[in-house]
């Protein structure tokens, strides 16, 4: 079984409501969105990401004949029940929000409208995919947002939560604005660009350090950037500048180096110092080291000549907010609107739209959640992007992509784009037509319920 | 390429550091050892989870030929450089804690010996395996601690950190003392038992509560335990007891019902004395919905009649603690310990060995972290478990990894098993002999390193 692919990664949940739906013939439309129910601290607007993700995983949905030998044998469920998986595919509608799109709560990113069974089915994964992109992409953004024109690059691999969570990470923050990643693999699977220097244990394998520079920029002339804190970062940089003659003897020169430990904000500027009075004014000061945007921000207002930033846990694990109130509910079954009215967790019903307005600035003013029958009331964010199962376009390639997350950007009015909650969040109106539907079912439903 | 156990699923310095060693001929044995720096804030204890996901790796580690291909073609490295990297397995030795067992900060539980290249390529996704999972059985253990005798089943799936995350936290929950998961494809994959009732979509898709629950029954006549928060908890549980004579007529017994919203304590109490006079006494009470091991604390401490939890986003992304201080590093190289001074980060040089103290009733007294050569100071907890690339021995079942968690768990002192930090933290003495090395490494070190 592939754990990335099988249809088995859901809730046992789903299957035994689809054994329910296939016993009773509910298999009518049903229509589900995706949306989250309200902000993380601290988070002023959410990075819509991971479609590209879903749409794969629904367009290849299919049970392998190991999947369906283990339901078989799972005794969980009823002799027909593989037969019905075996057949099962995904041949519904998907309407979303472009990945790199700024959105607030209640606004739908993403709908699904297919037949109740196969609906059902693939919101355990749909979930997975698209809450922990966004919740990255979102994280991602303020760094960027912090650090205009800095480089920035993921550093997460080694403590995000598994393979995909560290691939899926380098792919959200690229998306969000920064250069690239460390992680590998995620050039050939994303496009995302690498980055790399030394490790302390390559400084510590060899008996002096100076040695230990002399030989990585022999090997990689081109992309001499020395990590110089292992023993003593002032120390180290006076190495450099003491070995950089030399290297330019060889034809290299030395690109820059790499801070991972210390006071940051001292060190950078000791060490451009050294560097500069050394003749290495073009070297650059790359920093890291549990670093997150408000160090960032800390670094850059208190003028630390840094040039660059790698970010690691903080990014890939979302740390200050590692999850999102994100949810998938159905609004819509057998062409009637339907309601949750659980405690603290009630739903706007049916199927919606939502439009964005813009100041005359060009900047977001407020947004518009109604219902998708109700006439235009402004940009609408909600498009096609899959009918009967089959894609409507090609994936948007990884530039598309990143220049929409940075129009996205531009256009946040300041208070927005603070660190820190905004007095006033953004404006998102719901629109007295759906308001009107979700009193009506309310409504309906205090009459007692036949039994 | 396989996202799950391509070798790229590196940091990119990583390959640089190895095109560096092969081009110096830097191939002899290094010592890396995996270890906590310290207890994020109210942990009291770490709990060892994934071990056997990383020997996996070790053992099946090699390049495919479409990672060399990218390799190749990436011209990030010398044209030599995918042959030494097809040629690569991972030949080393490995000593570790077992699975279950509890540890503590600058303990190591994994120890790498291997030629330098090996030992260096595998950081990576090694830290990612181990530090994944050890972080999700660390929260875990703690709302096994506070609810004992009751139903702990992991619900965690959807916000997981990608497929990978899911399913790891299925199996690190499981080992630490929970029931089983939600998550269908980790039963076939390790081995845990799955669990789920209904959604409130199946509820929604009828056009009534009770009609949803008689539907549901006829098919999972042996499960039948519904979902009553939909609409209004209480007056769902009367509905369930108003629909109890016509399941038992048609041989249905009513196992339970499942609160997901709303006042959890008032709620189970209400709905316990409705089923109570209901004639339903058999009837269990399961609540879930944005719990953790705070709440269930408590719920239980207000006496809450509540016979399982469902416990989601906050067990698998381990939200108030997403991640650990974990590092892997290099401690020892061609025979000579090694140390790494950065400000902060400073590490314990050479090979280790933890001993354990118990106390006179069996319980944990102190440990002791000194050099493995040192004598034996207590129980050993570092184990021999792969050798020359080999496991010694076959993976331990599931049955045999919660048997130790629940010995381990039994055996903490009082005050370490509190959810809140403990004012005195477990005593983690590091013997002389090792204070020893450290300090003469420190002043070799202040010596002028020859350049």
């Amino acid at each position: 079984m592939n754990p990335l692919t099988s249809p088995l990664l859901t809730d046992l949940y789903q299957l035994t409501m689809l054994q329910a739906y296939y016993a009773h013939a509910m298999q009518d439309a049903a229509v589900f969105e995706f949306f989250v129910r309200k902000l993380p601290p601290s988070r002023n607007f959410l990075m819509a990401a991971g479609l590209e993700q879903v749409l794969e995983f629904l367009e290849n949905l299919s049970f392998s004949a190991e999947d369906l030998a283990w339901v078989e044998r799972s005794g969980l469920f009823q002799p027909d029940f593989a037969e019905h998986l075996r057949q099962l595919r995904f041949t519904g509608d998907v309407d979303a929000v472009p990945e790199g799109t700024v959105f607030f709560p209640h606004e739908p990113i993403l709908r699904v409208v297919a037949p109740l069974p196969q609906a059902q089915l693939v919101e355990s994964r749909l979930v997975n995919l698209l809450h922990f992109e966004t919740t990255v992409a979102s994280k991602a953004a303020r760094s960027v947002l912090v650090a205009p024109g800095k480089q920035l690059v993921d550093f997460g691999l080694r403590r995000a939560h598994g393979a995909e969570a560290g691939l899926l990470a380098a792919r959200a923050s690229y998306i969000a604005g920064f250069s690239g990643s460390a992680t590998v693999l995620a050039q050939p699977l994303f496009g995302v660009p690498v980055f790399g220097t030394m490790a302390h244990s390559f400084v510590q394998a060899h008996d002096n350090e100076t040695a230990a520079f002399a030989h990585f920029a022999q090997i990689f002339p081109k992309s001499t950037v020395f990590l110089i804190d292992t023993y003593d970062t002032e120390a180290a940089a006076a190495k450099v500048v003491k070995l950089a003659p030399q290297l330019r003897r060889a034809g290299i020169e030395i690109k820059g180096v790499r801070l991972d430990s210390g006071d940051l904000a001292t060190l950078a500027r000791n060490v451009r110092r050294i560097l500069d009075e050394g003749g290495l004014r073009q070297a650059t000061i790359f920093a890291s080291g549990n670093l997150d945007e408000y160090r960032i921000h800390d670094l850059l207002a208190a003028g630390a000549p840094i040039d660059g930033f790698g970010v690691g846990t903080s990014l890939v694990t979302a740390s200050d907010a590692p999850f999102l109130d994100a949810v998938y509910k159905l609004q819509e079954y057998a062409g009637k609107p339907r309601r949750k009215r659980s405690a603290g967790k009630a739903t706007w019903p049916g199927r919606k739209q939502v439009y964005r307005r813009y100041r005359s600035d060009g900047l977001l003013d407020r947004d518009v959640v109604t219902l998708e029958s109700d006439e235009p009331r402004g940009t609408a964010l909600l498009q096609p992007v899959m009918r009967d199962g089959k894609r409507l376009h090609a994936p948007e390639g990884m530039a598309a992509l990143r220049a929409r997350a940075q129009r996205e950007l531009a256009a946040l009015p300041e208070p927005l784009k603070m660190l820190e909650t905004c007095a006033e969040p953004y404006r998102v109106e719901i629109a007295l037509p759906l308001r009107a539907l979700a009193a009506r079912l309310d409504e309906q439903s205090t009459a007692p319920l036949t039994v």
